[in-house]
C-alpha cells in the first residue's frame, strides 16, 4: 500500500513552486495580503467566460470557413461542444485570481458592471474569461479524445463527437466505413480545439500582461492531464494483481484529474494575479485535496452511484474497466478466488446486470468502498480547515509539516462560505 | 475546373499578412536590405535542430518519468520518432530567418564556431533552433494522429508508433486487445507531442524575443494544417463525381502540406528576424508554389514513383484512397464508364496489383498525369524566377499583379544557388 491518500499540504507538487513571477496586475506579493471579502458567483463567473468562450469560436468558425466551405462543421461542432460544460475549472480559476488579491469583478466586461470599476477592471475581466475560456477547451480536446479511446457512445447528454461524425457520414451519403470516419473526424478536431486553446489563452496574456509564471503552469497543466491520460489507458491493460495497482491509481486521480481539475485551475488564476511560490504553495494546500476528493467521489459514484442521479448505469465504471482508487482498495482485501473473478469482469463491456452487481457488492462487502469514503471525509475536512484558516479560524489545526507559519491569504466570511460550500458540494455530489 | 493552381505572388494567403511586427532580432524593415550572400547548408541546420530536441526531449522524458515509472515509454517513443524527420521545415525556418537579415548561423551554439561570432549570436542560434525544434514536433504530433487515421504500418522506415505500442502490449503480456491499446496510446502520445511543440517554442521566444507576428504566425501554422487534415479525411469519404472534387483537392494540397511544409516555415523565420508583412509576402511569393510543387511530385510519387526509390508499393494512393489534384485531374478528363471503375477502386486496401496497375494506367493515359507534371514545372519556374529575382536579376520576369516594384529580399550568388538546388530537388525528388 502506499500513503499518497494522506498527502498533505506539505506534499508540495512540482506545479506549486514555477521559476519566478515576473506577472503583475494587482499582486500582493510580499506585503501583508489584503482581505478577500466575497468571491463572485459560479454562475456570474460562468456567463462571463461563455461569453468570451461563444465570441471566440465564432472568430475561429469563420476563419475555418474562409478556408474552405467543407470545414464549417469544425466550428459548428466545436461551439455546440462547448457549450454543454459546467465550468468547475473556469470558476476555480476565477477564485484563484481573486484568492491571490488579483481585483476582478464577474460580469463587468458583459454591460452589467457590479460597482464603480474602471475600463481597466473589465479588461482584467475579458482576459480572465479568455484564460478560464482557455481550460475549458484543453478540457473540450481532452474529452473529445477520450471519448474514441473509451468508445463512449454519449457525452454531456448528446452523442459523443465521434459518434456525431459517424451518423453526419450516413446523413450525407458518404463512402466507406462510417464509424472510421467518426474516429478520424474526432481525433483532428480534438486537435484542433487543443490548439484553439492555446490561441485563447494567449490572447489572454495580450490582455492580462505576460506571465511567465502562468505560462509554465499553463505548460504543467496540459502535461499533467495527458501523462495521466496515458497511465489510465495503461493502467486498464495491466494485469489487476500487479503489484502497482494502488500507486498508478493514484497517479492517475492525480495527475488526470484532482490537479487538473481543482488544483491547476486555482494555481493558474492565482499566477495571473501574480502570485508567488509561497501563495501559490498555500493555496495548492486546498486544492489538492479538494480536488483528490472530488475525483474519489467521482469513482464512487462510478460504481455505487444512483442511476437517476448520475444519468449512467449502476457500476459503470465495472463494464468500463476503470482502474480506480476504489478498486486497488478493493483488490487489496479479497481473497485471491474473489481478485480472479473481478479481474476477469472489470473492463468486459457484455456483462449481464446481475454479475456487474456481484461485482459491486463485492466492492463494498470488502471494505474499499468505505475505505474511499474515509478517504474523502479526510481530504474534504483538510480543504475547509485551510479555508477556516483563510478565514482567521483555528490557526492550530493547519497542519505543521512543511506548509508556512501563517496564512497569506487572507478572506471574509463570504467567501469562506462560498468555498466550503463548494468544497463540499464537490465531495459530497450524487451526480 | 478552379485556377487554383495558376496562383501568383499576388494572391496574398491570410498567413503572409499577420497583425503587426513588434519584434526585433536584426530587421531589415523598411531600409534598403542587407544583402545575404549565403544560407547555412541543411546539414549544418539539421545538426543544431537536432541538438536542440533531443535535448528538449530528453529533459521532457525525466519529467514524464518523476510523474510515474509507468510513463517512461512516452519519452522514450517521442525521442525515437523524432529522430527520423528530413528536417526540410527547420531547414526552411531558419532560411527564412536568414533571407529576412536575420544574422546567426548554424553550429555556433554546438562549440563549433563559423566565425567570430559573439555570445549573442550563439544565442539566436539556439532560439532558432528551437523554433524549428518546435515545427518537428508540430509535425510528429500530426504523423502519429495521421497513421492513426488513416490505418498505416509503417512511418520512417520503422513500425508506425501505434502499431509499436501494440507489439508492447503483446510483449508486456497486457489485457484486453492490443490494436486498440495501440491506438488509444498513440492519441495521448500525438497530444503530449503537440503540447511539447507548443513549450518548445515558447522557450525560444524567451530567447529570441517576444514577437506577435511569429506567435500569430504559429498560431497560423497550426490551424491551417488541421484543417487541411480535417478536409483531407472529409475528401476521402466524399463521392468521386462531386462538383468540387478539384477545389477540394487544391484546398487540402495547399493547406495540409504547401502552405504548412514549404511557405509557412519560411514566413515564421522571416518574421522571428522581424520582418514586416510587404517581406513576408515576398517570401510567401516564393514558398508557396514551391510548396504546391513539392506536394504536386509527392501525389505524382504516390502513384506513380518507382517503389525501390519511394520504399513504398507502386500505386500505394490508389489503395489509400487519397483525393489528391492528380486524381481530381484524371477524374475530370475520363469517361463515366472510367469514372466508375476508379471510384469503386479508390480506398480499397485489397485491390490486386493488376487492379491497381489499371488505375495507374488510366491515371497516365488520360492525360492527368501530364497535367499535374506540367503543373509542377510550372510552380517550380514560378519560384525559381523569384529566387533570380532577389539575386539581382531579370526583374521583369516578376509577375506584375500584386507584387511590389522591386524586391526587398537581396541575395548573392552561394545564396541563389543554395535556394535553386533546393527548389529543384523538392519539385523533382524520387523518393
Amino acid at each position: 500500500m502506499t500513503s499518497h491518500h494522506s498527502a498533505t499540504p506539505g506534499d508540495a507538487p512540482d506545479s506549486a513552486a514555477p521559476a519566478g513571477t515576473d506577472t503583475v496586475p494587482s499582486t500582493t506579493t510580499g506585503a501583508l495580503p489584503a482581505l478577500v471579502e466575497s468571491l463572485d458567483s459560479p454562475e456570474t463567473i460562468a456567463t462571463a467566460v461563455s461569453a468570451q468562450l461563444e465570441a471566440f469560436l465564432a472568430e475561429k468558425a469563420a476563419e475555418f470557413e474562409a478556408i474552405s466551405p467543407d470545414a464549417t462543421a469544425i466550428g459548428e461542432a466545436l461551439i455546440e461542444f462547448t457549450r454543454g460544460g459546467k465550468r468547475i475549472r473556469p470558476v476555480l480559476l476565477w477564485w484563484g485570481f481573486q484568492l491571490a488579491g488579483g481585483e476582478v469583478r464577474a460580469g463587468t466586461s458583459n454591460g452589467a458592471p457590479a460597482g464603480p470599476m474602471t475600463e481597466a477592471s473589465a479588461d482584467v475581466a475579458v482576459g480572465l474569461a479568455q484564460a478560464a475560456g482557455s481550460l475549458e477547451l484543453l478540457h473540450a480536446a481532452a474529452l473529445i479524445h477520450d471519448d474514441v479511446i473509451d468508445n463512449s457512445d454519449t457525452r454531456r447528454g448528446r452523442p459523443a463527437l465521434h459518434r456525431q461524425f459517424e451518423a453526419r457520414h450516413r446523413t450525407s451519403g458518404f463512402r466507406g466505413d462510417g464509424a472510421s470516419f467518426g474516429v478520424s473526424a474526432s481525433i483532428v478536431i480534438g486537435d484542433i480545439c487543443l490548439a484553439l486553446s492555446e490561441e485563447l489563452f494567449e490572447r489572454s496574456q495580450e490582455v492580462l500582461g505576460d506571465s511567465r509564471s502562468a505560462r509554465e503552469l499553463r505548460g504543467t497543466v496540459r502535461r499533467d492531464v495527458m501523462v495521466g491520460q496515458y497511465l489510465d489507458v495503461l493502467a486498464e491493460v495491466i494485469p489487476l494483481e500487479d503489484e502497482r495497482i494502488a500507486d498508478r491509481a493514484w497517479e492517475v486521480l492525480s495527475f488526470k484529474s484532482a490537479k487538473y481539475s481543482v488544483e491547476q485551475p486555482l494555481l493558474l488564476g492565482a499566477a495571473l494575479a501574480g502570485a508567488d511560490c509561497v501563495l501559490l504553495e498555500e493555496i495548492s494546500g486546498f486544492g489538492l485535496p479538494l480536488g483528490q476528493a472530488f475525483q474519489l467521489r467521482d469513482d464512487v459514484l462510478g460504481i455505487a452511484g444512483d442511476p437517476e442521479a448520475t444519468g449512467k448505469p449502476a457500476g459503470d465504471d465495472i463494464r468500463e474497466g476503470k482502474r480506480t482508487v476504489l478498486i486497488a482498495e478493493t483488490a487489496a482485501r479479497i481473497s485471491a478466488d474473489q481478485l480472479g473473478v473481478l479481474a476477469s469482469r472489470l473492463g468486459d463491456p457484455d456483462l449481464t446486470d446481475t454479475e456487474v452487481a456481484e461485482c459491486v457488492d463485492m466492492i463494498s462487502a470488502s471494505g474499499g468502498l468505505a475505505a474511499v469514503e474515509s478517504f474523502i471525509a479526510d481530504k474534504h475536512a483538510h480543504a475547509a480547515t485551510i479555508v477556516d484558516t483563510w478565514a482567521g479560524g483555528d490557526a492550530s489545526a493547519v497542519p505543521a509539516e512543511g506548509s508556512t507559519a501563517s496564512a497569506r491569504v487572507r478572506i471574509g466570511s463570504a467567501a469562506q462560505e462560498r468555498l466550503k460550500g463548494f468544497a463540499k458540494a464537490l465531495s459530497y455530489r450524487s451526480s
